[in-house]
C-alpha cells in the first residue's frame, strides 16, 4: 500500500483493498493460533489515540489491534479534558501529538478533519470517521467479513435499513462498486440513499436497485447487511413502530433466504435483528466486529512500517 | 482450579481458595524481589475491562496485575461513551468485547450481570462486583490479608460497622465458614446483618455471634475487620456522628486488644479509622489494598491459562 | 541525580539539571533513530498516573515517557470516578495507589499536595503541577529546548504575556537564575511579575528587567518566550482584545529580531502567536512540547533506577 495516511476507503485501489484484506488474514490466524511472533511487529511503538468524539467500539478496537502487535497506545482523552477547551485549534493539537507518538488515530465531528489533520503532520494519520465523511477501517472490516464468508467475487448483497443517513453504508456501497457486485438497497421511502450518493454510485458504473420491500429480492441474496433504523429520524413513535418492525430480521427472514445466507450489521443493534438469529449459522455481526482487530492490525503494520 | 468463569465467592472449594491464595504468594514474592520472569506469564494476551459503574480501585488493581503478568489491557471507559446508551443489550456488548480480548472482567449495578455474561461468551469472565451480589476478587484478596497476618486456621474475627449494606461483609463471612472461623459482628442495631445473611451463615454452620458492643469481645480477637457507616443511611446528622463515634477504632481500642490484633479495612476509609492507627504494626489496611494485585493475578493466571 | 521525589524545579541543583538534560539528549537520539533498546531500561515496571485535575498534555507526555521505556502505566482516571468522592484523604488514596506502582505522577489542585504524598509514600513522586505551585517537568523541558536550540550558557531571554498568573514562567525565571540568564519580562502593567516573586528572583540574584513593549528589547534575545494571555483576566472584551494584539508575535515581530531567535510557547496558544510564524525555523513551540517524552523518560529513568 503507497499510503502516508489513510484518509477515506475511496482512495484505496482494488489492489490495494485485496493487500489489506490479505495482511489481515493472515493477522486473524496468527490471533486464532496465538502466534506470538505477532507482538514482534511493532514493539515499542506508540499510537495516539485522539477521539474528539465518543466511539468506544472503534476505539477499543483500534487499541487491541495495536496491542496485539506489540506496540503501545496514548489515549487523548474525552474532549472535555483536552487543551480544545481552551480554544486550541485541530492543527495545533494534533501537532503536538504527533511529538508522542509513530502514528495517529483521529475521530472528529468536523468533516474533512482527518485530511487537514494529515497535511499538518509527519506520522501516518488513520481517520476513524469524521462527521458525515468516512469511516475507512469500517468499511475495510465490511469486505472482510464478506470475502471471509461470501466471497467478493459474483456477490449478490442487500443493504437494509436506513439508507439516508448510514455513513457506513455509503462508504461500503462505493468500495463495492470496485468488485461490481450487484447491490439492493431496501429502506422505507423516507430512508432512502440520497440522491448524490446514488448519483456518485451510478458514476461509479455501480448495478444497483432500490426496493421498498426485502421479499422480492432476499432468495438471491449472499449477503444482507441490516443497520439501524434510529427512533429519533420519526416524528413519532407509532410511526417508528411500523417502519422498525416491516425491516425487522428474525427466523422467518432467514427461512425466505439462502441457506448460507451471511447476515451483517455494524452494530450496535436495538430491534433490527431478532436475538433468535444470533443462534444460527448465518449470523454473522459479531465475527463481523471482532475482525475490527486483525483488519486494523493489518491497517496500522502496512501504514508503520516504513517501506 | 477448575473453573471457566469467577462469578462468585461461593463456587470456590476451599481447596480453590488455596490454590489462589498460594500461587498470589509465589506473585507477591516476585513482586517484591522484582522478578523478571512475572511478565512472562501472559504476554500478549490482552485483557478488557467493562466497568458500568465507577470503580477506580478494583479497576487499577486487575490493570496492574495483567500488566504485571506482561499482558495488555483494553478499557470499555465510562458507560456514557458507550454503545450501551444507543440501547445495545449487556449480552451484545459482552460479545463484542471478547472479540477483543482473551478475558473479561466486568461491574455492573444489576445483580445476576456477570453469571449472565459468561452464558454468552467463551472468554473467561471475572465479576468484580455486580450490584448487590458478589465481588469474589475482594473476598480473596481478603482471605490472603488475613491468611498472610493471623492465619486462616482456629480464627477469631471481628467484623465491624455497616452489616446491613456491606456487601464486602456478607461475601467474607460466607467464605469465612469454609474455615471454621469463629465471627464477631459488631454494629448498630440498625445495621445488624440482614436477617438472609444470618440464616444463610447459620445453614453453612458458621459460628456467629452478635453484638452492639465492641468492647466483651476485642480482647479475644485475631482479626478486626473495620467497615465504612455511611452518613447516607441515617435520617439525621447528629445520630450519624453518635453512630459513627462508637464504632470508631483508635489506639485505645487497640490498647484494649491483643497486641498483634490485625485490623483490616476495604477502603476507602472516612471517619472509622483514626489516622494515628496508621503508624501502628496493627494497621493492615494499606497491605490489604496492595494484596489487590498478586490477588488478581493469580486469579488472571488460573483463569487465562489453558489446562 | 540524588532524588527520591522530584516536587519543585528549585530543589534541582545546575549539576541535577544537566544529569536530567544530558539523560534526555541521549533518550531523544534514541527515539530518533529508533533505537530497540529504549524499552529495556524499565521493561515490567508500572508508572501510576493520579491527576486530580485534568491536564491531557501532561498526561500524554508521562503516559509516552514510561511505554517507550518499555513500562507500563496505570492511570486513576478522572476524580469524579474515584474514592475522592467518597471522602477519602489525599495520604490515603497515595497509599492505596503506591500499591499498585513502581512511581507516581500527581497533580492536584491543592500547592503543596505533592510535598505531603511524598511524605506518605515510599515509591518515587513526581509533581505534574499543584495548583499555584511548581511545575518541575515543565521547567526542565524548557531548559533542554533552550540548551538544544541557543544554549544555556550567556542567554539572553525575553518572556512575554501573562507573567502574573503564569506558573510556568515563575518556575523557568527561577531556574535560569541557576545559569546567570539576562531575562527581559514584558507584559501589559496589569499583568506583571507579582512583587513576591520578582523578590524572589532578586535575592536570587537574577539578572532582570521588566518592560511593557517587546520592541526596545527585541533585537537583543536569543529566546522569546511567549505565554497566553487569558481572556477571563479582563473586564471586558475590548480590554482583552487591546491587550492581546498589542502583544502578539507575528512575522513582523521575528523581522526585527535575530535570525536565529527562537520563540517558544507552552502551549496551548490562542492568539498569541500568529499561524504563519509556524513556517518559520524560528518556530520552536511543537519541538519544545514533543521534548516532553524524552525529558520525562530521563526523570523517570532517573528517578526509578535504584543506585
Amino acid at each position: 500500500m503507497r499510503q502516508d495516511h489513510l484518509i477515506s476507503a475511496r482512495q484505496l485501489s482494488r489492489a490495494d483493498v485485496e493487500t489489506v484484506l490479505d495482511r489481515a488474514a493472515e493477522f486473524d490466524a496468527g490471533l486464532d493460533s496465538g502466534d506470538p511472533t505477532l507482538r514482534e511487529h511493532h514493539p515499542g511503538e506508540v499510537l495516539a489515540l485522539a477521539f474528539f468524539e465518543p466511539s468506544t467500539r472503534t476505539k477499543m478496537s483500534f487499541d487491541a489491534a495495536m496491542k496485539r502487535l506489540g506496540g503501545r497506545v496514548v489515549d487523548m482523552g474525552g474532549v472535555d479534558s483536552s487543551s480544545v477547551k481552551k480554544g486550541e485549534s485541530l492543527a495545533d493539537t494534533v501537532r503536538v501529538l504527533e511529538g508522542y507518538a509513530d502514528g495517529l488515530v483521529l475521530r472528529h465531528p468536523r468533516e474533512g478533519a482527518a485530511t487537514m489533520a494529515a497535511e499538518f503532520v509527519d506520522v501516518p494519520v488513520v481517520n476513524a470517521g469524521d462527521g458525515a465523511g468516512q469511516h475507512p477501517s469500517q468499511t475495510l472490516l465490511d469486505l472482510y467479513t464478506i470475502r471471509e464468508n461470501a466471497g467478493l467475487d459474483d456477490l449478490t448483497i442487500g443493504i437494509i435499513g436506513d439508507l439516508k443517513y448510514g455513513r457506513t453504508v455509503h462508504s461500503l456501497a462505493t468500495a463495492l462498486t470496485e468488485f461490481d457486485a450487484r447491490m439492493h438497497f431496501v429502506s422505507p421511502e423516507s430512508l432512502r440513499l440520497p440522491r448524490s450518493v446514488r448519483f456518485d454510485l451510478h458514476e461509479a458504473g455501480a448495478q444497483l436497485r432500490e426496493h421498498t420491500d426485502l421479499d422480492p429480492v432476499l432468495s438471491g441474496l449472499d449477503v444482507l447487511y441490516v443497520t439501524r433504523i434510529q427512533r429519533e429520524r420519526f416524528p413519532d413513535e407509532d410511526e417508528y413502530r411500523k417502519v422498525a418492525g416491516q425491516f425487522r430480521v428474525d427466523v422467518d427472514t432467514l427461512d425466505a433466504a439462502a441457506d448460507d445466507l451471511t447476515v451483517m450489521h455494524p452494530l450496535p443493534r436495538v430491534d433490527e435483528i431478532a436475538p433468535e438469529v444470533d443462534e444460527t449459522e448465518n449470523a454473522t455481526y459479531f465475527e463481523q466486529a471482532q475482525n475490527g482487530v486483525p483488519v486494523r492490525m493489518a491497517l496500522l503494520d502496512l501504514l508503520l512500517t516504513d517501506e
